[in-house]
């Protein structure tokens, strides 16, 4: 920047451009002003920062089942009543309680040369080694050419997942989207063909060191086989070696064991509404994490944007029309057990949710919102799209909302299904930390963080204002 | 993630959702093929990462006038030919030369007591100091305040402009232009008033211990002192110190120097039309940067994006309509020249730029456009909208396009202006680095500064679609 003539040209190009679209009808002066008023508070005023550094520090990383989920839901209710939450209760939730161990070792043999150590993560539900097992590698990028092999073909070998996130996807999320069965599947492909084990490369398009961790599960039918993920470093330096015609070898040594399901809970604030006390609208994200990194983008984000919607509307002296449940969910990554158990609950009691607003992509810059609703329905969201477009979040697209709040619509009766809406952040950096010791604090934007918070908050106030009566998408 | 039901709920979430919008009538199916053909083939090929950890690594820093303005300008003509351009020209431009000093250093000394370093950042322009400076401190937030003393009522000290970026702004780049003048104009407004220097907070919203540093300016009428910046972390150190009553004092030690002007050059690559070989769509950003940090943001992204455009082109095998130019012009920072000298010959030779393009808001995820244009040709952007969603791309605004080109609409004659449009990233992260040594190749993300440099080919593809005459940006 140079003068201030062409300060003022480039300023607003930057910030000060309005766009190009007029008002919708369907965005009242009201609307306006409280957009507005929610974004400039959690600007100037917002906390989820500070409760995000809180939820990340003093209490970490907290898979299901741990005492650190424990630690979590405390502080979860603690917060929701701080943030002035008129209700705040604790649901119970069975949980799966798998532990990773201290003994977690991973190491590979080049043409039968000395071991060298190789950075491994187990997966979530793997069992452990039973000692020390080392094997040659396969490598594997389809699941088909394991199938070419017969049963049995890998015979004591193992496989090694490593196709890579499809680099020429636009959203990361898809690219994600065609990887993760690799990670979720490998085990049992593997044992069905013979193989003793799975390695899997990370989930990311991140070229690093870190192994990405997440859950993999078994079918009763096939035996179960230890399965790490290694990092993308790795992988293609393991995959260019065997590519090359060496021998390479790979050795697990992983402690990690599954205990008893454990009971922890679903933190729930609820804040009843002046007008239909009995219709709810839910927004939520979900307490636990993976055991490595802090779960700081996925989902300490989605918590701290939905305690500050809970913050900010009562402290902006809102009066909701629905009754708010803000629903901090438990074990969303290794059972959903938490979204399940909200939902049937709701059912049993005949609770009619008219909407349900999920934040679980992380803290990154918002873009717009992902829904899943009728035609009707997502036209009343459509509707505010010009007036979204001002505050950057007027990318709409129809798609699953959250996988917490995914059990809200199989449950819900035939003409009772919620206007369902998820948060879409920027999906570029998300899967560089994604379930890895990089998934900390420090890698979160704090003006990002609170825009998204600004974000999930309007995005209640709007959904508050519909009606829900005139809506079609109580014939879902 | 969990189980394979989840995952695909949340992966049609997170990427493979479709918009919500119909495709428009005025984006063809050749402009689908062509789009999504520049988007994947920047992402599974594209060389700007490289180009940038070249103009980065291997030169750095760039400032007009410097030896390293001079390597940039050969590795911009080397790069562009490399790139397929079919003809590669220097332009030359006078440009101001100031250098910074290895002599520059600040201090701070409070009630009286021992002297602390101070990290400072000379402003770029300013006078240097002429041995050590140490004054006492006046916080200012408005000139305003300086008003009230009255001339000379600063007596010989030092004016400290502590205004922070507005953070209730969303767009950054208005909360920098509300801020800007604080390092443009504070030094004049300083010695108006009898201030021997002025120090000024950072431009940037992150809380850091950089100083960032940027353009200033004096007027001939007004003394000339020195004026550098200091971080936001200091900043707010001083101001704190200063309100509660102790005596601050600020040292300053710049050799900084301003040498006669020296020829340096834009650099021009010109790829004729087949239908309008003398009508002219130039893209470009600039290629100096300031002297701390490497320019990855400000404006190498801008340069790898426009060097992009070229390469995918020719690569796809596309016949350009009208005659292209990416131009890498020179002295963005301090004083234009670049973009002054194309524009005044450009004039001198009667060519007609139907539309020219900018990439100089950093490197971040792609969001939409700033356009300045008439309304009808706004309206032929506009028309492409729906389609550009689909591409994370469909933010469009009015507004200033970029300093190198905007006097390309002044020098136009009426009837001839060009179809200005901006590239406009994600501003949220771009003032943490912006002008400071934290402007460094890693600070950029790969996937996002690929997905940028498609973004402007499809663009650049885009406006040689249109039919200029029967636009009506030909009157403006």
């Amino acid at each position: 920047m140079r003068s201030e003539t062409k300060c003022a040209v480039w300023c607003v190009f930057m910030g000060w451009a309005c766009a190009l679209q007029a008002q919708e009808a369907h965005w009242t002066a009201e609307d306006s002003t409280m957009v507005s008023d929610i974004h400039r508070h959690i600007l100037g005023e917002g906390q989820c920062v500070e409760d995000l550094r809180a939820l990340c520090k003093d209490i970490g990383a907290r898979l299901s089942g741990s005492p650190e989920a424990d630690d979590a839901i405390l502080w979860g209710a603690r917060t929701l009543r701080e943030a002035g939450a008129p209700e705040v209760r604790m649901q119970t939730v069975m949980v799966p309680h798998w532990e990773r161990s201290a003994i977690e070792m991973g190491w590979m043999r080049v043409d039968g040369g000395e071991a060298e150590p190789l950075p491994i993560r187990a997966l979530g539900g793997s069992v452990g080694t039973e000692g020390a097992l080392e094997a040659e590698v396969v490598v594997v990028r389809e699941f088909e050419e394991l199938d070419s092999l017969g049963p049995g073909g890998l015979d004591g070998r193992i496989a090694f997942f490593n196709r890579p996130m499809d680099p020429l996807m636009i959203s990361a999320g898809g690219a994600y989207g065609g990887a993760y069965q690799q990670r979720s599947r490998g085990a049992v492909e593997s044992a069905e063909h013979g193989g003793v084990a799975a390695i899997v490369r990370s989930l990311t398009h991140a070229m690093d060191t870190f192994p990405h961790t997440g859950a993999m599960r078994y079918l009763d039918t096939v035996p179960k086989v230890p399965a790490a993920a290694i990092s993308t470093v790795d992988s293609r330096r393991i995959a260019r070696l065997v590519k090359a015609g060496h021998d390479v070898r790979v050795g697990l040594n992983m402690g990690c064991v599954l205990h008893e399901d454990k009971a922890q809970a679903n933190v729930i604030a609820e804040w009843t509404g002046t007008e239909h006390p009995d219709r709810y609208i839910v927004v939520g994200g979900h307490l636990d994490s993976w055991d490595i990194g802090e779960g700081a983008h996925d989902d300490g984000a989605g918590i701290v944007h939905s305690i500050e919607v809970m913050r900010t509307l009562v402290a902006l002296g809102y009066a909701p029309r629905h009754t708010i449940r803000v629903v901090l969910f438990i074990n969303e990554e290794n059972g959903n057990n938490g979204g399940k158990t909200y939902a049937r609950i709701a059912r049993e009691r005949s609770e009619w949710h008219v909407a349900a607003v999920e934040s679980d992509a992380g803290g990154d810059a918002p873009r717009g919102w992902s829904i899943d609703a009728t035609d009707d329905a997502t036209s009343a969201v459509r509707a505010w799209r010009e007036s979204l477009i001002d505050y950057g979040i007027g990318d709409l697209r129809r798609g699953g909302a959250g996988v917490d709040i995914g059990p809200l619509k199989t449950e819900a009766p035939a003409g009772k299904r919620p206007l369902m809406v998820g948060l879409r952040p920027n999906s570029q950096r998300y899967f560089d930390y994604h379930h890895s010791e990089r998934d900390v604090f420090e890698n979160v934007h704090p003006r990002e963080l609170k825009l998204g918070a600004a974000a999930l908050t309007s995005m209640v106030y709007l959904l508050d204002q519909l009606d829900y009566d005139s809506l079609d998408s109580s014939t879902d």
